[in-house]
């Protein structure tokens, strides 16, 4: 099974393409940022994310995948435009039939590394260990969707369906 | 100069397709609504959203998009989930090659039917009397996209550059 972790965001979305080997074990197989530059308008940063999506899907044929549970904390400014990025990524995974979860990052992370307060270099560098990679192979901006992968991994690879996350 | 006006919802979705004819004269093409049931999760809504976006510029390639200006006095929640909506619907368009532009819905409503403050109801009579066409024609959910595309037609189409919306 091959499961597509995605933490969006307008500017710079994190993606994390996990195998799941059974028994708890997994591997990653790409793990990179969609970056938008700062210039960019909304419609040129999504039209990017939908077509890195589709890209990725062409590439991996994930099986499904995980993203994080929005914060909604934020103001109503900022929650518009961190919901434009996931309304479009989840659009393109729905045109393709992929199913996708959602997980609170705090779960996702004590899942991935054992710490739900982990900061991102702290992820990187447990996974980096755990896995026998190079730390520098993990971009910090793709920890988050890696964590959400791994976690979907375990829960829907071990048979924890009550443990699963929300279907979207 | 054809104009696509949406207003963006996750489970009501007006538009408008309008054709700017010059000198402050338009017709309606088609409008309507693309509904979702409130059962549907958010993924099987915005795939229907960039499905029926997409068929839409199939069947009268707009030239551009008029969309509303979000209003941000919302709750973080319900902030997220509109932003969604628009995220796909922006999403489809920008994959089309569609330039989009937003409006306040007070700016696109006076400039339809001459009141910032007008109702559905009122949207809908007013233009079903200018146009000459039955009023039950004009969905009540699709008034304000008509306004947006009313709006921008004749602020694109009269050469009105300062009075046009902001390209998103």
């Amino acid at each position: 099974m091959i499961i597509f972790g995605l933490d969006p965001a307008i500017r710079t979305t994190g993606y994390g393409i996990v195998r799941a080997l059974g028994s708890g074990r997994y591997e990653i197989l790409d793990c990179g940022v969609i970056e938008n530059k700062k210039t960019m308008p909304h419609s040129e940063c999504l039209r990017r994310l939908y077509g890195g999506v589709n890209e990725l899907i062409d590439l991996y044929s994930p099986d499904c995948a995980a993203m994080e549970e929005p914060f909604v904390g934020r103001n109503s400014k900022t929650a518009i435009i961190l919901g434009m990025a996931r309304g479009g990524i989840l659009a393109a995974l729905a045109v393709r039939g992929v199913p996708a979860y959602s997980y609170m990052p705090s779960v996702a992370k004590r899942a991935a590394v054992g710490s739900g307060g982990a900061t991102k270099e702290q992820v990187a560098y447990l996974l980096a260990a755990e896995l026998k990679i190079n730390v520098n192979d993990i971009p910090l901006d793709s920890t988050d969707a890696l964590s959400l992968a791994i976690c979907h991994a375990q829960r829907a690879f071990c048979n924890l369906p009550d443990k699963m996350g929300k279907s979207i």
